[in-house]
């Protein structure tokens, strides 16, 4: 079954991507905890971010994308969901991410393909697997363009 | 009522909102304004720029966006849409949006969350209320980079 | 007909133009040839890339972006399908497109809107016609940022 017979089964596995990568940006680490199976993995960046368990996959996010001065904008597109029966689906997805680090005075634009594995336990879809394969990403100083600079921050990151 | 019954009802809100940002960077006002009820409102960045009335949230729009000059990608993802009733609906969006002012010279880049209200009047989804947070905001000045220049602009801009 | 009876032939439309995507930036030639009609069209940059027929438009992509030094991220978003009869539907996209050329040291951004025609042939989709005009394009060389460097590449690009 490439499709479901029910529509709201393909829009709520979109909306927990969707719910996903807002709480990444918006550092909800406890509401992106829930969004995971227990066994979740993860391979972020080709693979050179493989974690264990939901645990483990939280605290890398709060480790390198919770200080305030890290604002993210990480946004997804294209999705292919094919749904392998009524309770599993994978997913692949487009990524464009933008990363500002004001304390290391670097951004960090990139771009990459998802390739996700879902799971529907108990009535709400979870990550069971996350991971992404980078096309190209590139880093620059912020004060190689001079004139550079924040005009708005989020009042809560 | 998380999602409706009948799909088109979802496909049709999200229709509204891209015709809206398409409008936006096609500088079509007149068009635009039909989107709108005649009491919305709006909360643009972090209610910066709050209006009451179709009316003032269309001639702000003009106003700030109606320049040849001004070159724009306001571009929305991560649809969070639900239904409060066969009516009414909300919607959480993430935004991204690029901004080329040639007069002054400048380059804006942004990230943020919009937060909306729908409703359904003599049978079309219309904007009750919009706005958005931003995450982060910044400009530069285009000079900064010697080389950077436009290969291309829309002859109807 | 706005919008078909059956949602999964809008979902298949939508993942037709998504697949054309990946192939696109995972430069899949010989699959990217598989979405088109034989006698497909394209009028890509405001016309000016041109072409009649499934094999000089694949003959164009393979010429223009077939490098290893040309590294890409076409993302396209807003869908505003219109179905015309059972078979046949249109699509209005919103494009954001990124290109490095790492030969040529150069970055290329531009924003814009595609105008596609779909038609389906023996049960699966394809694409008679497609192309985009342009809101903006701009680019820049790299080395007016000292500091900028890639930090990842596909490994199969």
């Amino acid at each position: 079954m490439a499709l479901p017979d029910d529509w709201k089964e393909l829009e709520a596995v979109k909306q927990l991507k969707y719910k996903y990568l807002r709480c990444l940006d918006q550092k909800r680490w406890e509401e992106i905890a829930t969004l995971f199976t227990a066994d979740a993995t993860s391979a972020y960046s080709d693979g050179k971010y493989s974690y264990e368990g939901r645990d483990a996959i939280v605290k890398f996010l709060v480790e390198s994308m919770g200080a305030d001065s890290f604002l993210s904008s990480h946004r997804v597109h294209h999705p292919e969901i094919v749904f392998t029966s009524a309770k599993t689906a994978t997913g692949v997805w487009a990524l464009e991410d933008t990363v500002i680090e004001e304390r290391f005075g670097i951004t960090i634009e990139g771009a990459g393909f998802y390739r996700d594995e879902y799971v529907k336990q108990d009535g709400a879809w979870k990550i069971q697997h996350t991971g992404y394969e980078r096309t190209f990403e590139q880093m620059s100083a912020r004060k190689d363009i001079p004139s550079l600079k924040l005009t708005h921050k989020a009042k809560d990151a």
